[in-house]
């Protein structure tokens, strides 16, 4: 019988001709763990009695929650982490590189057929390489990083079949949150999705990156697309390693597929305070808002920064907003500020954080006050997200951010793209 | 008898011939609020039944101390200076535009003979600009913004002589430090200093805001500096504005006189944990680092920058080293971009902060851990200042932060300038 994406790479990973709903214990191809995660996974593998990493190559500490540091108690965590990769020999990311989602598929150790934990709810990113990386808890991080193994229940696949080619001024976010809307936050609860069709073809791949990223608020263990020419060109840029192409079985079995015509799609928002509460922009225009946020691992990459920039270049936003902007990585940072992007954005009224995830958890970096809204790139809009609990969030595209940063209220992006 | 200029100023000001130990009223010239005390400043001003301000062109407040919010409550009080700035008609600087100290200056609206409070204890670094401008606290601050009046008792005046010219690789930093080892923390208390002598002279504007920043550090009053040709200069940059300078008298009476030749000066640290604890770098080379800091109003100016991006353009710093970068306004922040200094520090591993206050005051952007030393440009070292108890601080110029950076141990940055 054929095999979907992942029960490949499981398959291959575990010297197991595996099926969805098998058990199987797989080799891991690279671990990462964040600031947020990492302290617990140190303390785990410690009480089990952790000696050496599995393959310091194949590990990655990244601090980007809380980057740089704003609290002792967080800077003591931050310690923890510096201490262990020092030990233990495995690389570490530090203030100021990045988001990890950013900066693992930068690293070039990630690509077509890789399996991938980390203990990070949105490693299911890389999915967008044709890896198998998902998010794993620390305790589940701490045996990685001792045994270079993890289990898994293979998960079904949801095939999503994306036909057509996105309008002007519709993007990848949309896209997602339109499926998103479609699906609902539990529809695809330990599945791996699958995301094939024109619609995905015709994405850059910081526009797969941003699908990928969002199959786990789906519920999905994965989120998985095909390796093509535009995969292969951008690994080239970061890496020598020749990796091997993972593609579906013409018999492989689906739990599901899923077909839509995305040609028509407006551009989509998530609504407060879940992510499948989406509509169309239509629905929510000229609704006030007083933060726009663009960065994030769903939406920090260049491409984003440019979409933004092609819109507020020359203007000014609106005096009653405050517009932060996270770039996801010191490279992406660098390549904008060489493109302008930077400048043109800050001139604008941009305040540019830190590479790293900004705002995003709540934790530093623009707290929203009580009773504000904020439209903002990132993948979660939960009540307190943001470090406010009476805040509301609105989930869009850079170009939705950016042209509503512009007139101070949720606007649609389509009047300002050329 | 003849005059020093702040009795000078303040007779100018209140329309009484003063001189030292008079009680005066005087009219302000500006008033501005930084996000630690404007909140404060308002409940009074509330309390006071205050209606109007004395005059909202005259008035700004600056949101840079935590910026943007790493906390809840910090966006309320943010919320509370932005609702005030809206119904009062004065100008609010919001998140990214950078440090109240940078910024009020280059609004062009202080210059030479300007009478400016603020509350924020380091308001006295216009006297580079020779104006007369102090620190004041929140109720003084909401009488100020009420009624444009502040009353003072007349400072008696310290003139520092200081002959000679700094040697190359030292700087107005280290000049400063130097005064201040000398006078100590109490030396000047209730004082206005004023800085004459060829090492003034030779300064640019950007280290003449250096020396009348640290003023305060020896309790002064006020740090003044005559206008000069440089001084008009680098107005003309901001203003349009005429301004008429005011030089003491030959007969006006000083408290002391002090004179020092600085032609010899070795580079300069403050160490732990006061600011007159000032010792020769000699005395401390090769103290491993853990952070390095440049920024703040002291030290967060182009001319800063483009120092620490002489030294490490090219290199890396020592990976155990995390070195913070906070350029002291958007204008600043631009222009380094523009010279291609922010680029250098990023490649050589800086993380750049939103232009502001950065990790200086401890509330965000880079609290040290436990047990950490941090080397910065800042002017205060007390314990726990930049948000941990258990941390040291040093503070140093710019270039020995950027030396020290790339060494891992306080260095001596005389062997990278060329």
């Amino acid at each position: 019988m054929g095999k979907t994406i992942i029960e490949k790479i499981l398959s291959s990973h575990s010297g197991q001709d595996c099926q969805a709903n098998d058990i199987v214990v797989a080799q891991v191809d690279f671990v990462m763990g964040q600031d947020g995660t990492s302290p617990l996974a140190i303390r785990a593998y410690n009480n089990m009695d952790g000696k050496e990493l599995f393959d310091p190559e194949k590990v990655a500490l990244v601090i980007d929650h809380s980057s740089p540091s704003p609290l002792e108690g967080v800077s003591a965590l931050h310690t923890i982490m510096r201490n262990f990769a020092k030990q233990k020999g495995c690389r570490i990311y530090d203030i100021g590189e990045g988001v990890c989602h950013q900066l693992i598929p930068e690293s070039g150790k990630v690509g077509p057929g890789s399996l991938v934990i980390g203990a990070d709810s949105h490693t299911c990113t890389y999915g967008a390489l044709n890896a198998f990386s998902t998010g794993v808890g620390s305790t589940d991080l701490a045996g990685g990083l001792i045994s270079g193994k993890m289990w898994f229940k293979v998960p079904e696949t949801v095939k999503f079949v994306c036909k057509g080619v996105l309008p002007k001024g519709v993007y990848a976010k949309d896209l997602i949150l339109y499926l998103m809307g479609q699906v609902t936050a539990d529809g695809c609860t330990y599945m791996a999705a699958e995301y094939t069709g024109e619609a995905i073809s015709a994405l850059s791949m910081e526009g797969r990156f941003t699908v990928a990223n969002m199959a786990v608020e789906m519920g999905a263990k994965a989120g998985l697309m095909e390796a093509d020419e535009k995969t292969f060109a951008w690994l080239k840029d970061y890496t020598d390693k020749e990796y091997t192409p993972v593609s579906p079985d013409a018999d492989a079995a689906y739990a599901r597929v899923l077909e839509y015509d995305l040609s028509d799609l407006e551009p989509q928002v998530a609504k407060p305070h879940t992510v499948d509460n989406v509509s169309p922009i239509s629905e929510v225009l000229g609704t006030p808002i007083q933060q726009a946020v663009i960065g994030t691992c769903t939406n920090g990459r260049l491409e984003d920064l440019r979409i933004a920039a092609s819109i507020l270049a020359g203007k000014k936003i609106n005096p009653d907003v405050r517009f932060i902007v996270a770039p996801a990585s010191k490279k992406i940072y660098l390549d904008a500020i060489k493109e302008g992007i930077i400048q043109a954005l800050v001139l604008a009224g941009a305040a540019v954080v830190t590479p790293g995830c900004g705002p995003c958890v709540g934790t530093h970096n623009g707290v929203p006050s009580d009773g504000e809204t904020v439209i903002s790139t990132a993948n979660r809009n939960f009540k307190g997200r943001m470090g406010n609990r009476n805040a509301e969030i609105y989930l869009a595209s850079p170009a939705t951010v950016a042209a509503s940063a512009l007139t101070g209220v949720i606007t649609d992006p389509r009047e300002f793209v050329k």
